[in-house]
């Protein structure tokens, strides 16, 4: 770890009463990360002018590195530029590159600049500018007490871009002599943070000093993050992440950030097929996921939200018999919705759902969290009965995932499959 | 407001790291505003002992409430005990009521006390103790610099009860004249933050002083809060609350937190009415939106997601000539899946999307976020053509949201559509 110390001030009063919880610190933190970096202190403030004077005075002081978020907006309570101005004594001005970076976004957008959005380029004179990529308000640095001081936009995917295309490089830039440092990421689904951390350590008993390895709940997958230090230890890091993979086997979705949607259309792209979905519980999610992706409409042509017993026969002929002598959270029914849905759209593969994401529709033998999942091909399609006791939303999100990776593990042809239990 | 300023101080190197995103000192500032105090500034450090006696040091210098939460555990890298006691100079002893708490502790879960349990009731001498009543560390708190302050577990559960117990009690105590503080939250939708504000300075010119009006950006709708901080500024709340609503009209979805899915959803309900969704670019988004609010299946029976345009055919009937004449983002295809989906699904309402959310997909005429919704039902379908040159997810979000308020639009018989422009 390099002696840079550097420092995050997030700003805004949304953060300080608790209304927001803030996480783009953490964001930052893992931007910073990728370079071997990491912050030492991080400073949040209200939106009165006077705090954001005194913190940003005193930050610089000590920092080699300020990394301000917040306040960049176009509203009376987006007062940094104004705290900043005073702070390194240099008068607010339409800053024009700033300003010729507002018009082009409006153009962009095609709607005409207005004076809220011309205040985001009133900035202090001797500022440099950031291009922000996703959004009207740059970003800018200075340089201050001998600290390098960034203000970064409020909006995640705003700073995001501006963190990647902008900072980290210029950070790199600056401190060149950045000790080695590797990271390498699995995405895990289908086991806890605690198990995952029991199964490595049973499996692994080795697991060198020198590098180490990190969980993050990233509902409703785990990130399982290995980082070597130094030149020694980051060979041994592919290894490792080998080993992992080997105890953890189809619970490993990929590396990186690839996320179990992606992973899907990816895999369904290669082998050339196609997917549908009918979904009772989910109402549309399953379908919502795998269409997020890019790319997607190469494998998925239609999904059928069938969330009520009509539907089911209607749109993918569930026949009333069915439904009436077992209910709509059956095996029986979410059978005949697969075999529907293969048939309405000619599909390679098809997803069913059906269950009680609740607070309502209990019964006796059908609690609030039960749910029939089929899925399969025209040949062969397979059920599992499973039970989620969440809230609606978590409910439905993890049946959703489920879903996904029941044809994931049927496409890499993975034997068994996990319990599901999120911890 | 008070003079009471609260500062907040939380460590471990897990929420510097950004491994954990912190959302223990959201629920400080929520316990606090209970009492109508806010806090001032946070600040989060790692676990370096030489940085946590700095800042307690210091921010016990401005503060007249210092909370410290994290530090308390077993372990060796919780050190907060080791570090005030280095700040107010008094030795770490085997304090005689923590360890008694913590023997009662471990005598209720009928475990013998071990070491890394008496570590947590090595404390300086001159506290006072804090009773756990979910956990085996006691919190502690003491007063320096005419600062009081209080030290917490990190464990939400145990911070949560530790504050309702204990800190708030003897907070309301110490500040027995706190001021009365009262919040009003307004759901906005289709009209971008600066807009908003220019607006509503436009139209409400003699805006009280002593009422505080904030914004905060929750894509895709953005919500204001009015804020009093006095009995005499309590009583205007109400009045200005509705002269926002006059101002801002058809935009206001409702108070307090509601999200538009919710809005459109309890609006059918008290009309009993039903809507269908037929879904391409946005893939299930706006089915799986309406169906995450509990009680969706009394006016949601059936959604399509009719990604393809032979399943455009197929699902809901949309003529191949159609398709073929016009292509699948246009006036005329929409038209038809609306009518179609009606009309298989009988429902009284119907909104249909077809857009392209890119990055692929674009020709000269039909550019990435270029979408066309139709919405209506059996008599009367409108339409609109509108652009969003968004990421692909973020292009889908909002088109779905749209979605669902030009219905909600509908519904409430409000005349006209906003541009939907997100600034």
């Amino acid at each position: 770890m390099t002696q840079t110390n550097i420092q995050l001030l997030l700003t805004g009063d949304e953060i300080m009463s608790g209304d927001i919880i803030d996480s783009n610190s953490a964001m930052i933190a893992d931007h910073l990360a990728s370079l071997g970096l990491r912050p030492r202190k991080k400073v949040t403030v209200g939106d009165l002018l006077e705090d954001l004077v005194s913190e940003m005075q005193q930050l610089s002081q000590r920092a080699s590195v300020l990394i301000v978020n917040g306040g960049l907006g176009p509203t009376e309570d987006d007062k940094t530029a104004e705290a900043l101005a005073q702070v390194i004594n240099s008068p607010l001005c339409e800053h024009p590159t700033a300003i010729a970076q507002i018009e082009a976004w409006c153009e962009k957008l095609n709607y005409p600049m207005n004076d809220a959005n011309k205040k985001q380029g009133i900035l202090p004179k001797d500022v440099g500018i950031l291009e922000n990529t996703n959004g009207s308000a740059p970003g800018f640095y200075c340089e201050h007490n001998n600290c390098l001081m960034f203000f970064t936009p409020g909006v995640p995917s705003e700073l995001n871009a501006m963190m990647t295309h902008s900072i980290l490089p210029m950070l790199e830039q600056r401190f060149a002599n950045i000790e080695p440092h590797t990271t390498k990421r699995l995405q895990v689904f289908g086991i806890g943070e605690s198990s995952l951390q029991l199964k490595l350590r049973k499996h692994i008993p080795d697991w060198p000093n020198d590098i180490d390895m990190g969980f993050r709940a990233a509902y409703p997958q785990v990130e399982v993050k290995v980082t070597a230090h130094s030149k020694q230890a980051e060979e041994k890091i592919d290894g490792l992440t080998q080993q992992i993979k080997q105890v953890l086997k189809g619970h490993v979705i990929g590396e990186g950030e690839v996320q179990l949607p992606e992973s899907l259309v990816t895999l369904l792209i290669e082998k050339q097929q196609t997917i549908t979905t009918v979904e009772s519980c989910t109402g549309g999610l399953i379908a919502s996921k795998i269409t997020s992706v890019a790319g997607s409409s190469a494998v998925f042509g239609a999904g059928f939200v069938t969330y009520s017993n009509e539907m089911k026969t209607t749109m993918v002929g569930v026949s009333e018999t069915t439904l009436e002598q077992y209910g709509a959270v059956s095996e029986e029914v979410v059978i005949e919705m697969a075999q529907g849905a293969l048939n309405k759209s000619n599909s390679d593969w098809a997803v069913a759902v059906s269950g009680i994401a609740g607070p309502g529709g209990a019964t006796d033998d059908k609690p609030v969290g039960t749910v029939w999942v089929a899925w399969g091909d025209k040949v062969n399609i397979k059920t599992v009965k499973l039970f989620f006791p969440f809230t609606r939303v978590r409910f439905q999100e993890y049946v959703a995932s489920v879903g996904l990776d029941l044809i994931r593990r049927e496409l890499l042809g993975i034997e068994g499959r996990p319990n599901y239990f999120p911890k």
